[in-house]
């Protein structure tokens, strides 16, 4: 089974705490600066969430898949949105990024639920 | 100096006639998928567009910037919200995409003129 | 374990009606295309398989890798050839195709038994 | 234009001699690896050469297609046997392909003449 | 739970036994090379494992990043020159590498207890 | 020919100006974030520059490739060392990235006259 979003959430968090125990000061910059990026400005959050998703599809990605779509929903991007930024990832990146359409249909079924 | 709008074009449509003259029924097929993607649906030409410039920033693919540029320009795209495209585009891509942030950037400018 | 064809296939099949049960009219009309381009023509199916798989080795899909192999041995690739293919990759791609080898060799150990 | 297959080799050849000249013995060894991995095996040279056009184009790399290209055309390979090979590679890897897509056909057109 | 560095090295072991009981003389030579490359030189064996880790970190693949943390540590990499070589890579390659640095990390903290 | 380091720089900071005169906060401490990656920590700028530069060889950046080499040449790399972090490279990335050493290493020859 796709990992649900709890569980996603919770692997994520425990990663990241590896991560900013350990890194120094540059890392930690970067990640401020990754969660700065996706402020609303001439383009709003979502837009900017559905631009990940995008990016993070044709880099073939999952755990920045789970966590765009994560943002994108919470965001108010619907099901034909979300549909429509996938669908650009694969034709853009062909049919390598199937696998990853997978697991996003699936993972974006679960959110719904949860 | 980085190419004008005019000499990619032709430089393109030059490109694609040797496609298209030699290729068989799939090629062909795929080429006007790739037309229909960006059609206006749940979300609008301009938003797609601005997905395949950042999804063609992270895949570090100039003649592919240059294409998106020219179209999201075309459906209203303003600089700020270009900027703000590719910006996601160097948060998820890294530093590896600045030269093609340079290029991008550069041939924006040269679009107004032409 | 590397998963087994039987559950390897299950599980696409279930991504499969996850995206074909949300996706719009294009993702609909690249499964189509991504299918027909295997039919044989100037080349055999057999050859564009392994195509398909040494493209997906090098660009280290395993799902994709899985897919190919099915297919390939269905169409009556032998190990040498496989081996071949994936060897090809190995070069162009280097070694951080290698867990990818170790993936195919065994699934394709497995598929015999299926 | 497009790159003759005359500039092509002298450009290669030029640079093949900057990295020999100052390898040591492992990229050596790999360079005489990368030669011996096409020779007729279970599969053709000419079947090898095409998985290399192939993987050199979802990969990106229009050096790398040039000298498929040139090789895969000196063992028999026909227009239509190479317009497949690119077929699968632009279905794998999408429309980031096209611009390579672009290149190999003009460059292929260019080899019959040379 | 990240996968410890015993069930990393068994699996790894299991596949490579697949791959070199199938494979050809040039992989096989291919192996041996990839063993040859970090050997000491004008650069420390240490250095080399960790522009491995690097490259494998902004190429995302986690067994070699497992692989290059194994061998970096036995050289005698402190962490501070691990979170170093990682940081260059999420420079280079963006947040696509974060969910890499994320099991980095937590691999080589179970790395210390083995 | 291959660009010269001059000619290199000044189309980079021509290219730069573009960036961040149009560039916004984010985009700009991207910047300020890449510059301060490489300064000295439990690892010298020298080893960093190296790692830069595997990283985007096997990442295929010619730019990049000839940025890092500037830097690492300025920190004392010798030709052995530059070649010994070319060649891990080389066996990562595979021979797609032999047209990225055949320029780095004719770059470097340039940067001893310049």
């Amino acid at each position: 089974m796709t990992e649900t979003r709890k569980d996603f959430e919770q692997r994520r968090d425990r990663g990241n705490e590896f991560v900013l125990s350990s890194a120094s000061l540059t890392t930690r910059r970067f990640f401020a600066l990754d969660h700065d990026a996706y402020a609303a400005g001439a383009l709003s959050t979502k837009t900017k969430e559905l631009l990940g998703l995008t990016a993070s599809t044709v880099l073939r990605c999952n755990d920045c898949i789970a966590y765009h779509l994560t943002e994108a929903t919470a965001c108010g991007a619907t099901r034909e949105e979300i549909g429509e930024a996938l669908e650009i990832a694969l034709i853009v990146g062909g049919s390598i990024t199937i696998p990853h359409l997978r697991f996003a249909f699936e993972f974006f079924e679960g959110l719904k639920e949860s």
